[in-house]
């Protein structure tokens, strides 16, 4: 073929090494390759949007307990929101919005599988990989039916300004839950309460955060959304109060330890009668569109932001927009925002 | 009054210090006083049986989330079985067995509240503290309402020889599961599948019980039952399977320590959708007597037994009993008998 497709070129982001610590821009390299011509059944999408998931740090963990093993020479694992602009499959129509796990690249070959068609009617296209997407679904399900606040109970979210922290909060005060977030710096506590929502937020790095949180939940706390596990998580346990979820979302603080941290106060499920609930919401797939559908409402009733954290770059962007997340820079969504999104 | 009891003279324990490490003999002391005379409403309790409690070790912890604060020259707690030998309470009459938290003593005042009547044609007087009482009510409850094991499924339970861990993997067995004991001798293991019907019995102090396990268990653990805690609870979590139950029943390995170990496999939690559920006994009060004849019928058809250790000795015995315990030396719920059992 000679469409002149072929003379442009795919950039895609490779690991480079294994990470130590935190990782960042040096653990990750760029090469350019060719974009191969399309089979039949096939699609090739133009990367708009990366974004970017803490967990990813997980790639390199020799361990069947993540999913996203990557080895060193590897395309990089990532989620990605675009345009299809050629298309042999039947499905899908050149111009359509899609996402899905297509790797860290500009262009990627697909078959369809796994793609997910993208109404930006409904939410722009961004946020797709953020609060309308996994992280927004997540924070979805894990509230309402798992962790199912009520009125007048009061509920903690550790991670509060990052993806699935943001939407959680949001999502439990349309509950009417009191919702108190933990987060890393006064800004972010700033924009939880003023542009969130959230009822009180507090700074885990202030030598008393246990104290203002145990102020702010003198009845205890109903529910603990979890996105970050290690110490936060283990002291916040002391606070469960009976019958109370501990939803296990993600343990961000533990993802560079090479030795992750138990809670030891997880003997305080028992004296609760409280549980330590994991999670993941591929579970519910079958039910997104109706998420969806709600979460669009709420949109539309200026009761539902979905809060996304854009750092414009090319791919090669990828490893300083990582190394960004696990700075805590992000409010919502970290995404890298790729020239072709205009 | 002189009525003659007033020449009886009741021997107490009391707590001498506050233990480190393991508690023994050196911790408690024993002093006689004369037993009062009745009040209008109380009946005296003499001591048949006292039940020794692994969670006792925590009656000096400095925390509100344990349920047996004891100072320094005080009473030690302890669930009692024995006979009424007198009585000024209408709801009470001589010559009847009850059981409840009376204290380590001879003898005990009682005003009634909390007292339980023991039904001697159900159990054997012993039992009621074990089997029969709160061990075995736990494992009846946390099973059948809690873990649910279902035919075909796999159930660890951690301290299987103990109080609570024969009831929980009998009742597992009843219900059809596969049934895999962890304990801490060659012995224990042995008497597990031979007297109790255990599945396999594996001894933990095998250099690869974790291998053990895992080739016990081809489909993963449905149900953990755990009653000790630290790296067991730890090590099994990597087994956890879909949807499982992590019951947290009690950390035994953990009460002698002075800082807890928090189990960081519990992100298996997560992968595999399970959940760490805390649990006790007393929110299901009402439906003791439920349970009990549930358990009755399986005894009188040979399908559970009620395991008691009985150490015979004087109540300056309890430290040498709780001692013996904390080595595990039982098998099954550890009593100690006193004289006035005959």
């Amino acid at each position: 073929m000679t469409d002149g497709l072929n003379e442009r070129m795919n950039r895609q982001v490779l690991l480079k090494q294994v990470p130590e610590g935190l990782a960042g821009p040096e653990d990750f390299e760029t090469r350019e390759v060719p974009i191969a011509p399309l089979e039949p059944g096939e699609l090739l999408v133009e990367s708009h949007y990366v974004g970017l998931d803490a967990a990813l740090r997980l790639i390199t963990r020799d361990s069947d307990e993540f999913l996203f093993r990557v080895s060193p020479g590897d395309l990089v694992h990532g989620s990605v929101a675009g345009q299809v602009i050629e298309s042999r499959h039947d499905g899908f129509a050149v111009g359509e919005y899609v996402a899905g796990s297509l790797g860290v690249q500009s262009y990627a070959i697909s078959t369809g599988e796994g793609l997910e068609r993208c109404d930006l009617s409904q939410a722009p296209l961004g946020a797709w990989l953020g609060g309308f997407g996994n992280s927004g679904l997540t924070a979805y399900f894990a509230v309402i039916d798992e962790c199912k606040p009520q009125p007048g109970q009061t509920v903690l979210i550790n991670g509060a300004a990052g993806a699935v922290g943001t939407m959680a909060g949001q999502i439990c005060r349309l509950a009417g839950a009191k919702v108190i977030g933990l987060t890393g710096s006064p800004e972010k506590c700033q924009w939880l309460e003023e542009e969130l929502g959230f009822d009180v937020a507090i700074n885990y790095k202030d030598d008393d955060w246990f104290e203002q949180l145990a102020a702010s939940a003198p009845d205890r706390l109903d529910v603990i959304f979890d996105n970050v596990g290690g110490d936060i998580l283990d002291e916040s346990l002391k606070l469960i109060g009976m019958h109370g979820v501990v939803l296990l979302c993600g343990s961000t603080s533990q993802y560079s330890e090479t030795e992750m941290k138990g809670p030891a106060n997880y003997i305080w499920l028992g004296t609760m009668r409280a549980r330590l609930q994991g999670f993941v919401v591929f579970d519910y797939a079958d039910r997104y569109a109706e998420a969806r559908q709600r979460m669009s409402r709420w949109i539309a009733g200026g009761e539902l932001k979905l809060p996304c954290h854009e750092l414009e770059g090319g791919v090669d962007q990828f490893g300083e927009a990582f190394r960004q997340l696990y700075e805590g820079k992000n409010l919502g969504k970290m995404l890298l925002k790729l020239p072709a999104a205009g």
